[in-house]
Parts: structure tokens; sequence; C-alpha cells
């Protein structure tokens, strides 16, 4: 329920370290860079790097494991790796919160860091219009608070003993809620109600099939400035798309939001993808962001990757595919062109 | 109390960068590289290259932060860096506890991690030796537990609210004791008190002056193996120094064990500090651990990087100093040599 990434019934280990997956989870427990201790790749010309650390600590020179995280397959193939797991927790509290301004959101996830140190398990963000569109037209979402709010915040806490920890999780909601930080709130019940309020974000695998044909984007701005982006973002589209409908939700407690555009009357002949990236990533290199929070580069945003990155950035990345790839085939094209 | 690295007094954020540096905090924090989200760093050729990300996630193309951290200044001078920070804690519950196998100090840190649910901020190991030579010989060190029991675990929990931690770490300490984890504990009632446990641990601060000479590691190795360990080092030292008296604590829940060695009589002309670094990395090249956890390589430990590290992984770190520095000019001769 809500852990893991997306794509969590079909992925694989290998795949989940070369593109660092991310998820629902990261906010806890870090992206998969986090839980790689050491790994296996094969490199360009065949040589067999084993890295397969099993120690948290390991300063015996450059951490080659780096490399290999992240990197799309162009540097290397991933063939073993050692993880660092953590004990499952027993116990989780949900709650779905209501809030009025995007500045209470900073406000509420600092809140919750605070008072549940280190057991902040979710803090995902859902704006008006995405909770507004999964509760009246995704069969089976049921709303468990009024539509209309501006903003809607799904967050849990992981622990190990429920006795101890809904006083714990309820005292920081009833505080929020005592200092004005949220204007309603559902407290899930059971498991099977927290399920309820899972599917309200989960319903986003929907988007593709419901709201078709749209562009979904996957980008990374500093957390205090989401709001006043999302806000940005949405005047610019409906500038040249007047009835463009672009819905917000993200990992914002992990400074990661997600858009999706939908275009009426669009068809997949005549929908202006393009068009509407150049919009989408102009806005986020005006406010510092990434093209790519969680998803990666591969061919789609390549043309998009100057958005986010230095002229210095990209000629280091390319030394190092030129370095380790000199003749350019393992996974050619990926990421960034060579020329 | 117990925070950050050693050299908290006097080491500089740079530093910590360019080192990964560690400490008594890593178990809950992360080492260095987990607080970095974004740097600068100026390169062999003088290009500046800045990547002050301020995102907890950017997939976008390679995280040439890595290349950086931790690498000791041999392939750029950090000038500048983005970090990540964490609510600081309120309040903090420390217990000292004596234990009488090391089976039973991996058990206590599974047993503790998962009743602390993310809150476990130090695990702390002292063998029998080290406790009974702070405790009577380095002058203002009390004892809060009778010497004599082979391990002494100093633990804590660091948390937001005292009234709701202190049942669910004093939980945790009985539940371990009934399961026969721990033979006797002491839980610090005052700040003052888990200062006179923390003086316990930071007492080493005084062996390279009341026992000098004697020879300093920083190893790590899977954590079920080190008990094992350091019987194997003690054995091999006793076999060639049957005087010598090593000394082991460190940083047991993060895999990393310090070691001090000191040979009564011995003086700083006749000190075989390389024999005994011949046997101690021999060992650790047995149990395949790290010659370094935390304190890097520099010129020290070079000549015994390959204990610890594969041909293919020292050639790959030779080909990325190569490809960034080919006139060997930044910090030349640290970390490995380039013939």
């Amino acid at each position: 329920m809500g852990g893991g990434p997306g794509a969590r019934g079909s992925c694989q280990i290998g795949g989940n370290i070369a593109t660092n997956a991310g998820g629902n989870r990261v906010i806890r427990y870090g992206m998969m860079r986090d839980q790689v201790l050491g790994l296996e790749a094969v490199l360009a010309d065949g040589t067999v790097v084993s890295s397969l650390n099993k120690m948290q600590k390991n300063n015996a020179g450059y951490d080659v494991r780096q490399l290999f995280i992240g990197s799309e397959g162009t540097l290397g193939v991933i063939t073993r790796a050692v993880l660092r797991l953590a004990p499952l927790p027993c116990a989780t509290q949900t709650a779905l919160c209501a809030l009025d301004t995007y500045d209470d959101v900073v406000r509420l996830l600092r809140h919750a860091q605070r008072k549940l140190s280190g057991r902040l398990s979710a803090f995902e963000v859902m704006w008006a219009d995405f909770y507004g569109l999964v509760t009246t037209r995704v069969p089976g979402v049921r709303a468990p608070l009024r539509a209309g709010h501006p903003f809607y915040v799904l967050l849990d806490l992981q622990g190990n003993d429920g006795a101890q920890d809904t006083p714990v999780f309820e005292g920081m909601l009833e505080s929020a809620m005592e200092a004005g930080l949220i204007q309603d709130a559902a407290v899930a019940s059971s498991h099977k109600e927290a399920q309820s309020f899972w599917q309200l974000r989960d319903a986003v695998a929907e988007f593709p099939v419901m709201w078709s044909p749209n562009a979904a984007y996957d980008v990374s701005l500093p957390i205090g400035r989401i709001g006043e982006f999302a806000e940005t973002l949405r005047a610019r589209l409906l500038a040249v798309w007047p009835h463009a409908e672009p819905v917000n939700f993200g990992h914002v407690g992990d400074s990661n939001l997600h858009v999706s555009v939908y275009l009426p009357g669009a068809t997949d002949q005549d929908f202006p993808e393009h068009e509407i990236s150049d919009v989408m990533y102009g806005v986020v290199q005006e406010f510092r962001g990434s093209v790519s929070a969680e998803h990666g580069i591969g061919f789609h945003k390549k043309p998009y990757l100057h958005c986010s990155r230095t002229p210095e950035e990209l000629a280091l990345m390319r030394l190092l595919k030129r370095s380790l790839d000199p003749h350019n085939i393992l996974s050619p094209g990926r990421v960034f062109d060579l020329a």
C-alpha cells in the first residue's frame, strides 16, 4: 500500500539501480541510490568490476558504485548488487488533510518531520484539480474529505507499535489544526480505510487511459517554490491553450512534482506534446528545477537536459561517458548525445 | 554531546565533503555524502562545475556530485555546497548496556532498530579492554556499570518529545533484558549523566597521549563478523607481539570498528607500525572489510588500498583520475599512485 515505485509489480532490481528509482517512500528511506551497498558492473571493454561491499561505511578510495547508479546503463551493465534492508514496519498511521495554501503545505511538512522525528513515511500532495478529478471520474474512488479545498496531503507514520504511535500521530495532527495549518482531516481507522486513501493517489494510473492524449511530467523543484511553480506553469499553459487542464500531484516531501497536462478535444495526431514540453521545461529552468526527479532522461527528455544542467556539468558527463565507453556501445543515445 | 565527527571543533564543511566524513550519528543521518544536495567544484583545468542542486531528487543525467565527495581533493576542489538539514532533536534518551557476547551486540542492534523505528541515533560498542582502560586510567571518567563484562554498548534515541519517547526507550531496554540480550544497563537520568556516559567513549581522544606510541585503525567489516574479526586480530597480533594490547571500540551500528594497538615498552624509534599494519590489513582482507571506514586513504593507507579493492576497482579509479586530472596536479600522490 503506497510502497515503492509505481512499477512495483513489474520492475527489477537492476533497472531500479540503473535508473535510481524513487517512489512514495523516498522521504523515509531515500532513493534507490541509498539502498545500494555494493554492486557489480560490466564495463564497455568487458571488464567485470566487482564492488560487492557489504558495509555501511567504506572510504577506501573512490566510491565507484555511484558511476553506475542512475546512469541508465550508459557506463556499465549492472549484474549483481548488495542492498541495505530496513526492518519492516508493523504499524502504520494514515491521514488525509485538506489545506488552504501551499505555504501551509510546507509548514505541515516541517511540522510533521519534527513531530514524528524520522518516522514520516509518505507526504503526497494533491492539488484541488487532481482531487476533484479522481473523486468524481475514477470508478471506485471515494472522497474521504469534501472536494474544493486547494490542497490535499496524504501522509503516514510507519512505526513499530500502533499503541505508542497513534497518540503521537494524532497529536501531530491536532497541533497542526490548532495552528491553523490544516482545515480538515480524516484519519484512517483501519487498514482498509488507509487503502482507500491511497486509492486517491494511485488513481493516477488511470490518467493515460481516461485522459488521452496527455503529457506527463516528473520534475523537481526546491520544496518552498513548488506552489508558485504550479501557478506559473498553469498561467503559461493557459496563455497558449486556454482549455488546457494541468493536473498537479506528487511526492512534494521529496521536492518531486508530477504534472499531467490534458487538452480537451485534442487527438493523438494534433496533440502538441513538444510545445507543451517547451513551456513546461522553460518554467522548470526559470525555477532552477530538474527536468527529471525520478524517471530519468532516456531518449525522450534528452532535448531538455540542458534546462537543468550547466554546460560544465554536461561536459563532465560527456567526459565520463567517453572515458568509460569510448566506442559508445552501452545504451547509445540515452541521456545525452556525444557529438 | 556525541554529535558529529571527532574533529567537530576544528573541521570544515569542504573537508568533511572531500573526505566523506562520518562520526557518531551516521546510523541516524548517514555519512557526509548523504548531507550534500549540491556542490561546486573546480576541475584541474580550471573549469568551475556548479552543481548547486537544492532538490532531494534529481535524475537529470549523471550525479556528478558523487565524483567529488570522498575523493580527497584528487578530482576537484570543492568551493561551495548545498547541505540537507534535519530538525534538531529536542529530547535524547541515553543508556549504557553490558552484554555477554558479540552475537548479543548484533541482536541488540537489530532489536533497537526495530523498536525505535528510525530514531536509534547512536550505537557505539566498547570491548571490555576499552572499558577497563578508560574507567581506570583516564582521569575524570567514571564507570556507570562495573567493569568485566565482555561488551558495553552506548546507545541513544533522539526524538521530539521526552514524555512520549521515554517509555518507548525503556520498553526497548526491558524487552532486551527479558530476552537475555543485555546483562545490565544504566539509563541516564539527566543531560549531565548522559554526558558522563559519552565521556567513556570520547576518552579515546586521550589514547595517543596516554599510550604512545600506538597505531590507530579505522576499518569496516560486515556487522555480523566484527566480533570474530576482533578475536582473530588479537590472536594474530599476540602471536607476533605477546604483550600487544589491541583495544577495540567503534561505530558498530555502521559496520565501523576502531582499533588502537599499544605495545608496552616500545618507543617511537622501535615501534613496528608497518608490521602491525600488515597484520591488521591482512585480517581485514580475509574478512572482506575495508581498510578505511570513515577516515579515508590519504598517503598513509595507500599501500593497503589493494586489501579492500579489486584490481578492476583500482583500475577504474585510476581511469577517473587520469580523465579528470591528466597532469596529476590535484592532491597528487593521495589515495593511490598513478604509475
